[in-house]
């Protein structure tokens, strides 16, 4: 594995010349598991904005108690940054990462008040996942059926109302907010594609697909040729394979971890 | 209940002036349930900013049914925002009203570096609180106990362990970033009374209380008087035992949810 020179916070250099380098990025790293998770938004707007970015080798459960020493948090994904005065910056937390990297490639509106909201879809997203991750996919294996029943009876439509209501009265053009694509769209459309990765895929997505004002968001995310290329690339398709085998037993894969 | 008159987000008036309306904020109405949870750190940041605020009366179980159409995502807390201009903003997502609150009273840096490791704090932070309410507090009560274990024994000392590195690398002076008070600091100490009024709280604070640079993060932020004053409140004290009566068990405080 590959972890690059820069590891956690940078407090040598200042940071308002880290600041400025920040604004300046020439190309991106992205160090995270084998599969889309917590990664795929980022990489969907690295993709989107036609950057010069790669994923690095993901680390395996073997080396990960020594590799994630050599990250912020001892979690991934982490962005790491090469700028254009020769810099590279470390970055952390899915939420810090996707509102980078939306920012850099005009994905969050045209103003504080449309970026106030884009973050707010994009926040509601982020937790109806990690609810499910957090409830289901990771919990107790006695635990596993009786909270997937309460997901789908209260976070699985209360996310959907709630979105199609948003969409609505946006006028249901298949954008959250205004007439153009923003992070709050892409991020949904990937939290959607992780819900089909997932061994209760089917019937989440059953409910999912009987939304119009999800689908044309769906719709309009996949019509961005960049996107559609990224989401057609051999890499993407191994990466939506090994999520589907990995979360069909995500507890076996770190069945290391906390010994 | 009172639910003010702005409802969701406003798609009528221009984005534009509702972006300059929001610098520009007279006062604030937070509606949040009567417990610290997800608003404690809203509502210190408010009293830091010596802020005119109120709390709004709390909805109850009975009501909620009703109540949450009138949020935008059917979840608390949701931070109304009187403008100079008379204008009222409704704002949603815990991060999102964190986020903007720290930007209103300068608790987010110097530059963007310092506001992107000060968010990254906040984000850990709020991550390790949520994991914990997913796998504990919300529980199958069959499963809270191993998941209690196993987040004693991966979760926590992760935390604690990576914050002290990054304190540590700012020169343990009590504060994450720089050497002033920032939303990290004031969240992470917000976090750690969180888990204080959990029934779990006295082996969770066992190891928390072990760390000198988390003690003098803590130490720095109760030394703003406002701060102080706020903690000191009645307002403050009700919702702490309010809390601690709340976490004893959660699940039949909302019986009623999902049915």
């Amino acid at each position: 594995m590959t972890i690059p020179n820069a590891k956690h916070f940078d407090h040598t250099t200042p940071s308002s010349e880290l600041a400025a380098a920040m604004a300046k990025p020439v190309s991106f790293k992205l160090l995270y598991w084998p599969i889309g998770g917590l990664a795929g938004t980022a990489r969907e707007i690295l993709a989107y904005g036609d950057a010069k970015w790669e994923n690095l080798p993901s680390p395996t459960p073997n080396t990960w108690q020594e590799d994630k020493l050599s990250t912020p948090f001892h979690c991934l994904p982490v962005l790491y940054i090469n700028t254009e005065d020769g810099k590279e910056i470390t970055m952390s937390e899915s939420v810090v990462v996707d509102h980078y990297l939306a920012k850099q490639f005009g994905l969050l509106g045209d103003n504080e008040y449309e970026e106030m909201m884009i973050k707010s879809f994009h926040c509601s997203s982020a937790t109806f996942q990690s609810r499910f991750s957090a409830t289901v996919s990771w919990n107790q294996p006695e635990s596993k059926a009786k909270s997937f029943q309460q997901f789908k009876a209260t976070s699985l439509p209360t996310w959907i109302q709630t979105h199609e209501k948003h969409l609505a009265d946006n006028g249901n053009n298949g954008y959250y907010v205004g007439n153009k694509i923003s992070l709050a769209d892409i991020h949904t459309v990937c939290v959607i594609e992780h819900f089909s990765c997932q061994p209760e895929g089917d019937e989440i997505m059953e409910l999912i697909n009987k939304s119009e004002a999800l689908a044309k968001v769906r719709e309009n995310v996949l019509k961005e040729p960049k996107i559609a290329a990224w989401k057609a690339s051999a890499k993407h398709q191994e990466l939506t394979e090994a999520s589907k085998a990995f979360f069909k037993d995500p507890l076996t894969f770190f069945k290391n971890e906390g010994k």
